[in-house]
This record gives structure tokens, C-alpha cells and sequence, in this order.
């Protein structure tokens, strides 16, 4: 059986985890806009512009997307993952813009054993995006299950 | 100036509307997978179909863009939005499996008008999307913006 680098025993409450870096593109926005969220400001540079967001913004669902790839990439698919159940309190705090470079990091918040699953836990993370000046650009909370080591 | 279909005033508590339907593939479950959530059950049939989802499961961030589009299509790109600051208690509740056919709702739970800005009010919607078999396989409640037809 294949052997992960974390399980639901390595993620004690308080645990930070850097998510690494993901480099935001004009292109890559504009493609993810045209297929999932066509409002002008994330398809057209300069109504970007002159929009309250002050540039080409990533749309919100592209910016969760990108936070997941980070995840996915810095710990998640070393990780004795069982998916999640869902995610709450997502705020877009701060426009993504093309040529942004984030950054970011999760948190254990809280970690339980299942009741109804033996061998599987529930974990609670936070999940902070920062763009290159430091300013905080999403947070959201996010439950996840993940089996125990020592069933390993 | 631009005139929508749907304001503020428009958005009355208890009002349902419909957000059409989503045809979910094959290749745009593993395209989307590829680019932000490249789990295993995400990119292979035969790995989905050995998994506790069942088959060939979209990732989570994929089907909260589907009903992205499917709002955009049915009604956002006709209204006065400014966008959203986030979202709350989202439940991936069945898996999303290639060959699905979506359909879903958006129904307003409230409303308010903004404190700090004239002419915009905040109302929150509750999203659900159910597949062919009419299985709930998500909820959302999402904040939006949206400008007053009275300014106008």
C-alpha cells in the first residue's frame, strides 16, 4: 500500500504549511473567465481598468482553483487525502490581477476523529493567499478527511 | 447607460430562479482536473470508478464553476452586478460524474442595503445544483452586489 508523507496524525492544530507560489497570467485569466465566468472586467483589460478592481481580475472561482493547485502541489497529493466535504467562509478580499505572483499557506484549525468512519479523521484548515506586496487576497476554511497512520 | 434586466429591487426574498442546465464530459472533468486538481480519481476512469465516488468525479472547484456559468448564462451577465466579497457554507454533497446533466436554482435569502454605499445593496443567495437523477450535489450561499434600479 502506498505510503503518504501526511496523515491526519501530522496535521496538529496550529500547524502552518507553505503553499508555495503560483504566477497569475493575463492569458490563463482571460481563459478561465471565457469558460466559467464571462463578466467583462475578467475578459477585457482595459474595462479591467476602469472597474472598481483596477486591472484584469482573476475571477473568484479561478483564484480558489488557483489556491487548490498550490494545495495540490506543496502537500496535498502526499497527503492520505480522503477529499472534502465542502468549505466555508471564502472571502475574496483583494483583486487578483494579471501578472500578480501569490503566495500562501494553510492552517490547522481544529482536527477530530470521525464518528461514523474508523480510521478516518476530519481536519479543519485555513487557507491564506497573499499577492506580492503582501496584501491578503483570499481566505476560505475548508474541512478535510484524511485517514490515520497508525491504520496505515 | 447600460440598462439590466435585474437590480436590487428586483432581488425579493424568497425569489427562485432557474440557472438552466450544465453538460459535464469526460475530457472538461480531466482538463479542469489537470490544470488546478490533479487527484488521481480526478484524471483517471478507472481510478474514479474504484474510488468511494464512484466514477469519474469532477473536482469540487470544477462544479462550483459550472454553476458559475450556469448563473452567468441564466441571469448575472443581465444584472447590475458589483461582483461579490465571498461566499459561505459550501457542501459538495455527491459526486459529479462525467455524463452528468446539472440543473439548479439560485434562491434569495436575504437582502440589504449597503451602510457604506449609496445606491448598492447586498443580498445573499442560496445556490443548488442537482443532477439528472434530481441529487442535490451542491449548495452555496453567496453575497453579491448589486446596484439599485432607482439610481439608474
Amino acid at each position: 500500500m502506498k505510503s503518504f508523507d501526511y496523515y491526519y496524525e501530522d496535521m496538529t492544530i496550529g500547524r502552518k504549511i507553505d503553499i508555495g507560489t503560483y504566477e497569475v497570467s493575463k492569458e490563463e485569466i482571460i481563459h478561465f473567465a471565457s469558460q466559467f465566468d464571462p463578466a467583462p472586467f475578467h475578459l477585457d483589460e482595459e474595462i479591467g481598468k476602469a472597474s472598481m478592481l483596477g486591472g484584469l481580475s482573476a475571477s473568484g472561482w479561478h483564484v480558489c482553483s488557483m489556491a487548490m493547485r498550490m494545495l495540490c502541489d506543496s502537500y496535498l497529493l502526499r497527503a492520505a487525502s480522503e477529499g472534502s466535504p465542502g468549505m466555508e467562509e471564502c472571502k475574496w478580499m483583494a483583486p487578483v490581477l494579471a501578472g500578480d505572483t501569490l503566495s500562501g499557506h494553510l492552517i490547522v484549525e481544529s482536527a477530530r476523529l470521525s464518528a461514523s468512519r474508523p480510521n478516518l479523521g476530519l481536519v479543519n484548515f485555513r487557507c491564506n493567499l497573499f499577492n506580492q506586496n503582501g496584501k491578503q487576497v483570499m481566505t476560505y476554511t475548508n474541512l478535510g478527511m484524511m485517514r490515520l497512520r497508525q491504520a496505515a
